[in-house]
């Protein structure tokens, strides 16, 4: 997705921007190449430090300072997806201490929470990554210095023994999108040299934090340290953190949201060693360094940030990743507190009947009925990602209602996503209003979607909640329900006569019966396909008995027509052609009425073609009204 | 605003909840008054600790071991300003190191961040609240702690001199909403028994930290921990850091955005004493303690708690409170690093003008250049407080246009808020597709909206940028512009004939004659109201020359007119009473037809009668289609 713009990117270079700083009105009058403004970013940060040469890479393991000083790559990964990158942001580097946020993601998502945090604390130690201190319990102060990663390998160990590293090793590449693999000579460097790392292990296991072979658990740990990986990688690994543990670029979910936050605490109070205060003070990006030169910065809901710069600064962290992070968090005003969001605009819609229907036409007295009871049907339509907050102030809106609906319908097409505590008070919401006399209905989810899944452990079991794919159907039936209720429902197969068709009102009886003469009657069965789009239109139709529906090609109802509605007559006033497909709901009952022949009969009477056309008129501005009254709700004109 | 529910709450009480576990039919089947589920959350919390007496009230000054430890109270303030509160919660306690948090704001409001940092770090110091002990350059570890908070009133104190205390409990109060006042007997007991924090003082005056009268400062500092609140006051203070620094309450704006970011910042590092990695990681939510009993928990975006319970823990903070965090937070699954969002909800609807245009009715051949233009115009209706990542996606959509149209619209009216970095990125993006051939619009926003001074500042000096209150307007500009720029500018000052009308096409000579004999000229100067809502409907009107709008009594446009085009038309076919006003634009020279005489014309001609219904009917369905258009892309059909 990103590989053409980035080649893009990176050709144009730093020259680019100086064009633009000179000379706007020469590249929008020249025409050129639009990019976003965040591209453009990433490159203005590759031309501002690539000259900072400060710093020195790695060397407590010899195969680290063979690192190239001058490579510097930046990636972006937004949480829809799109990745940007500037730079050698393809160029393979070791992920050394990284790996220690996503091992621990995968223990706590591997053996559970509990299980992981009676081996490992959350505190930060304010020592060295390196020390071989334990808390006064005799744990890992915390999963991101090397006693609690090497405790959470060891956890994985323990769980699948031999398989261990394949286990890691396949999770990285879940959360980068791609296959990972490992480099032999910094793994050999690594485990020729490890005999810190061994003191700590054997520390562990006497403690008994570590219960399996310490060879085998260390043999995982600098395994896992010597995977490689691109800043681009980098950058999808923050962003699945950044999008609650679903890769934004491949879809998968690769852990739990519960795991990714946690993981992000660690982070955020250790991730950045003894700058931990600082960073999240003057950054405010959870984030993770190691000393193969890359970092990863974690916006939850915003962006995964990832940078490779060997030239590490006296905390071990990346000189030129670091100031990459500040230089983005200073310029876009970023930090994790510093949340913008307006609970208000989680309602788009909330309205009741008046004036508006499904689009299923009604029968007079139906109308009646319902323009009666338009306070019986209340819809909410939301939009956005629904949180705690959102879910209290929807709760807040349904039951500040003075009247009780006998319908709530709660419509989700626009909502992708609610967070498991929002479900819940969602779950308490629909208790407090579902009763005998109220039945709720949720739309715009189907049974795989991500709210609903989220929803269902806990509104599943509650009672008078049904579901429709569409609101549009929802509206229909919580209509039905109330003209059944408040005894108005016909029965579609009564056969009708022409008088009784609304376009024909006022007619006298004799032009009626000459029109019945001109019609021939047709029966079709139930599933037919009455008109076609496409087709000339060379008649109208008069629906005698049963029910039709008119529909986009596309499958989306435009209408449902029962006895005594017309249809096709559209083709009196504009067009020849169908716009859609009239198909018989159930066996159907119409004359069919050949324009030709209407057009004769309305030069021999016009005073009734002229009752007629005005008839016509008045069903058209009605549903004008209607439509227009529904653009003002979404409006709010 | 949330006074009467509380005291009904409170009437409630523990027994309400107790009903609904026994016996969910019975209060539904019986009625009852309908409450959100966080109030009923919150009396359960209240009812799951209120039998926990443990802990102990503080003792390190006498007047607090006076506290009434039955004591508990619970509040919870959304950032939509509705305000949950159960049990004590309207009862005063003293603030004591809650105020901490708010002075440190003040101070970096007051005199700046940069002031503010040279005197107080930002790292978590590892001891105990009242240690002694500075860093190594001499400074506070961080302003959570005595010698950091002595520091900001030293600050404040540096500033404003004697005023000091009042800027403080004035700007207390802004955030609580109300004006605080002071327990003079605590007030009392802590300068009597202040000699560890006096040894802090000179300490700190010693380093250069604090510059004034160390009496005058301590008076300050042990004034503010004086400070007398309850946890409805701590809710909505808390309320007002979560929701970026304006009091969601009252609406004022008490301190900055990234004020209120560091704010948090400290509090999450430094907030819970030795407790943070912890509170980071097990609650996940901003907090503070004081040892009156008070503890403000504030989850961004979300919401802000205060409870008060003097019983303390061993690390002094409130055991009862911490319980109810805690209960919330897992609950819930609340942690400010588990964020939900998805910015493609961002836009509501992208869309060019096929098929749609402004209310403002155009003649056949600018309806033909409109057509022939209509990629020329693109949309984009936003929704919900705007992000750094939504407005990354948004410019992603703009720019990913193949075409370039010449107006870019963005409705900002369903988008209340807008981060200070995301106005940057989004002036950045306008930078890119402004040019001499591309206007951009912003609609929706008006110049003292928070959105539009945000923007301001990035964008204020863009040229080529227009801004309308109202998208309908913006868009007829756009039409008006493309007319114009296409040589399909019209005189509205040239007089017409009936001829011209699209309603009495296909009408003979002789018949448009007669009507223009039966029909009497109007001329009315701009401004006149031609029609009032609630009239009498009696008449129609053929515009001749000059321009009418349509409006309903509100102000709202509904359509705007030009010759050629009829109004109050729709008495013919339903009602007798006008529904909205028709406003002369411009001098108007119209033919009044009253509806009686064009009944009679219909009898004598009812060929004639029959073609008008039709062309009644046509202009009818031409604006059913529009309708519909819009409706479609708003509702995602």
């Amino acid at each position: 997705m990103g590989s053409p713009g980035r080649r893009h990117d990176r050709a144009r270079g730093g020259a680019a921007m100086n064009d633009i700083q000179r000379n706007i009105e020469y590249r929008v009058t020249h025409g050129h190449q639009r990019r976003p403004p965040l591209s453009r970013f990433l490159d203005q940060c590759l031309a501002a430090f690539k000259d900072d040469h400060s710093g020195a890479a790695a060397n407590y393991i010899p195969e680290l300072t063979k690192a190239d000083p001058k490579h510097f790559g930046v990636a972006l990964a937004t949480t829809d997806g799109h990745v940007y990158d500037v730079g050698d942001s393809t160029v393979p580097f070791t992920i050394q201490s990284i790996s220690k946020a996503f091992v621990f993601a995968l223990a706590l998502e591997t053996v559970g929470v509990d299980r992981v945090e009676a081996k490992i604390g959350v505190e930060p130690s304010g020592e060295a990554f390196n020390s071989i201190r334990l808390t006064a319990d005799n744990r890992p102060f915390n999963a991101m210095v090397n006693a609690g990663a090497i405790a959470c390998s060891g956890i994985i160990h323990g769980a699948v023994a031999d398989d261990a590293f394949e286990a890691i090793r396949t999770a990285l590449g879940r959360f980068a999108g791609r296959s990972l693999d490992v480099d032999e000579a910094v793994f050999a460097s690594e485990a020729a040299t490890g005999d810190r790392n061994r003191a700590i292990a054997y520390m562990l296991r006497n403690h008994g934090v570590v219960d399996g072979e310490v060879d085998a658990v260390l043999d995982v740990y600098f395994r896992q340290c010597s995977i490689l990986v691109t800043a681009r990688d980098l950058a999808i690994m923050a962003a699945t953190l950044a999008n609650r543990g679903v890769n934004p670029v491949t879809g998968e979910r690769v852990v739990a949201p519960h795991v990714v936050a946690r993981t992000l605490s660690v982070m955020t109070s250790s991730g950045m060693y003894d700058y931990a205060g600082e960073w999240i003070y003057r950054v405010g990006i959870p984030a993770k360094s190691g000393v193969g030169g890359g970092i990863i910065a974690a916006l939850p809901s915003q962006f995964g940030l990832g940078t490779f710069s060997p030239l590490l600064d006296s905390h071990g962290n990346s000189v030129r990743g670091v100031k990459v992070c500040e230089m983005m968090s200073t310029q876009f005003d970023l930090h994790v507190l510093n949340r913008a969001s307006d609970v208000r605009t989680t309602i788009i819609a909330d309205y009741d009947m008046n004036g508006l229907s499904s689009r299923r036409s009604r029968l007079p007295h139906e109308q009646t009925i319902l323009h009666e009871r338009h306070q019986d049907i209340r819809v909410l339509e939301l939009v956005g990602a629904l949180s705690f907050a959102t879910i209290d102030y929807i709760s807040r809106q349904i039951l500040a209602s003075p009247t009780r609906p006998q319908f709530v319908i709660v419509d989700f097409r626009r909502a992708p996503s609610i967070t498991v505590g929002a479900a819940r008070l969602f779950a308490d919401c629909l208790r407090e209003i579902a009763s005998p006399e109220t039945t709720i209905i949720l739309t715009g989810l189907d049974t795989t979607s991500s709210v609903w899944t989220t929803m269902q452990r806990w509104i599943g079991e509650l009672p008078k909640i049904r579901m429709f794919a569409l609101l549009d159907d929802a509206i229909e039936w919580a209509e039905d329900q109330l003209i059944y209720r408040y005894g108005g429902y016909g029965d579609t197969t009564r056969k009708t006569e022409l008088r009784d068709q609304a376009l024909l009102a006022g007619l006298p009886p004799e032009h009626l019966k000459e029109l019945s003469e001109l019609a021939i009657e047709r029966r079709y069965p139930a599933g037919h396909k009455i008109i076609a789009s496409g087709e000339k239109a060379s008649s109208l139709y008069f629906l005698l008995s049963g029910m039709v529906s008119v529909k986009l090609p596309s499958g989306v109802r435009l209408a449902t027509l029962v006895q005594g509605m017309q249809f096709g007559e559209m083709a009196l006033i504009e067009g020849r052609r169908r716009h859609a497909d009239v198909w018989a709901d159930t066996p159907v009952v119409c004359l069919e009425l050949p324009i030709d022949e209407f057009e004769r009969f309305c030069e021999r009477h016009p005073a009734s073609g002229e009752r007629f056309s005005r008839n016509l008129a008045l069903i058209l501005a009605k549903r004008l009204i209607q439509a227009n009254t529904k653009v003002e709700l979404l409006t709010g004109y």
